[in-house]
């Protein structure tokens, strides 16, 4: 094991990342210590009972002091207040960075707080589960999955090299992006689908109440897999959709133009566009599996689960 | 090993379902002799090759001779015109099902061409993989899932019994229907959630020109879910849709509704509508996993691909 990449990380918000973050920290002998702060007790009390940071602190200007890195994991509408709140706590040549899936806003919500000889380098890390919470978090969840790094104008060329070496030490690939650039592919590969998933199942639970339950006991049929993405964190979405505004009104706007055009084709039966439609979409999966982001096994290789 | 359920089976069309019904049927010594037949030459090669079925035939005719259980195991939009063409070769006594998607067109087609004395009960298991083809079958793709049986009017209770037996013999879970209930269910649980899959995936290709490899790259962040159901059959989907027209474009209403009514709480800044909605379809996803219909592992268990 090599030297620890950061003497000192401190993580603020105790969720999904931020667990799996620590342990993967510890798995590659990262950092030498670990400090953590959630703002709920409960969730500070659950990470002490798990061992989950070297030591958690009560309040957030104990848990930034004398931190080299400061990890800023908690929903993208809370970023501004907690980086106000920490600004005065923070060791001068200090990092600070986020893992907030919009970056356009968390870059100005952030960054005029921080003092004069901090570093400030916003990243995103794409990975997660439906599930949430300090419990949540494990080793390999970064394995394979990319980090996208959104360097600010002024970030420091080496701050910027060291935050790499951490997130390449976790598993994850890394490349640069800018944040406009960045919000618009998130739009598209993340921030629509989810609007989307959580719009079908919405529907799905207003019928459900005409036809029972039969919606639950028939979803194997494709309907499942939307459930997934629909039980994410709540807080966590609805802070992605008001700071991604503009380019998830512009992806979904798109998506509703080509919806239209299959119910058009549908309503009028012309079966030659709905084949040809559905032939073009499946060559994405066969890329996707190719590039490593997903499993070939039939149902993502899940087990049928026991009766 | 109890008696078979049926001397004589006969698969018409060798993809995903009817080489799953091989293998379950093999697995639990339900079927007496099983005959096969699929309208490409390459397909029943590949049958004659991986050991597919008892005997593969050459002519439809051949397949049906002596059946006492006959599967249409085709697209919804074939199912008439292969019933127009079994109809002569049938036995008396004879049952014949189907696996279709949708109920009421396939009654509607295949109903007037059966002669008399040969008994017709629809039939839709509720299974499946984005895979197809003679090659993607496995035995347990039916066990603790749904098949629905939608008799017609006249359909024999003996007749009924026997297929629920032969369902029950592959792992499956039975329920009876009627033909327009069952396709206002699947327009919920599966063909509005394909449709919507399908869309989101030709959405990101269209932008895939614009941003490279990059919506495959990012994939994980939630799109990669989408794109396995838009990776389903062709052929299979397009029927779908042209034959349960009615249904799919009422939920589809519905569905457009729900999201003009989120996109507007993102345009207007409505977090509180957004959050109530966000948690409400968290519920749903609970609801699935406790009724067994998919597991509770995070990201569905998937093993994450290595590099």
């Amino acid at each position: 094991m090599s030297a620890p990449v950061y003497t000192r990380v401190a993580l603020i918000g105790l969720g999904l990342i931020a667990s799996s973050m620590f342990w993967a920290m510890k798995r590659g002998g990262l950092a030498g210590e670990v400090t953590g702060f959630a703002k709920s007790g409960a969730s500070r009390e659950t990470a002490r009972r798990i061992g989950l940071c070297d030591r958690v602190c009560d309040s957030v200007a104990e848990a930034v002091a004398d931190a080299d890195l400061v990890v800023l994991c908690v929903p993208v509408g809370a970023m501004g207040a907690v980086a106000k709140e920490i600004a005065p706590h923070l060791k001068v040549g200090a990092t600070v960075t986020d893992v907030g899936s919009v970056k356009r806003d968390v870059i100005d919500t952030v960054g005029p707080h921080l003092p004069e000889g901090v570093h400030f380098v916003p990243a995103h890390p794409l990975a997660g589960t439906e599930h949430s919470g300090p419990e949540s978090g494990f080793a390999e969840l970064f394995d394979n999955r990319w980090c996208l790094l959104v360097p600010v104008e002024d970030s420091d060329p080496d701050a910027v090299a060291k935050l790499r070496a951490l997130w390449e030490g976790m598993g994850a690939n890394v490349d640069e992006m800018d944040a406009d650039h960045h919000d618009l592919v998130l739009a598209v590969t993340s921030h629509t689908p989810h609007l989307i998933a959580y719009t079908m199942v919405g529907v799905a639970d207003d019928l459900r109440r005409v036809t029972d339950s039969e919606v639950i006991k028939y979803s194997a049929a494709g309907f499942r897999d939307f459930t997934r993405i629909a039980a994410s964190d709540p807080t966590m979405w609805r802070d992605v959709f008001l700071t991604n505004k503009d380019a998830t009104l512009e992806i979904l706007g798109r998506f509703t133009e080509e919806l239209f055009a299959l119910q058009r084709a549908i309503r009028t039966g012309d079966g030659e566009h709905l084949h040809e439609y559905f032939t073009r979409t499946r060559e994405i999966r066969r890329g996707i599996i190719e590039a490593g982001q997903d499993t070939a096994a039939p149902n993502f290789g899940r087990e049928a689960p026991k009766a």
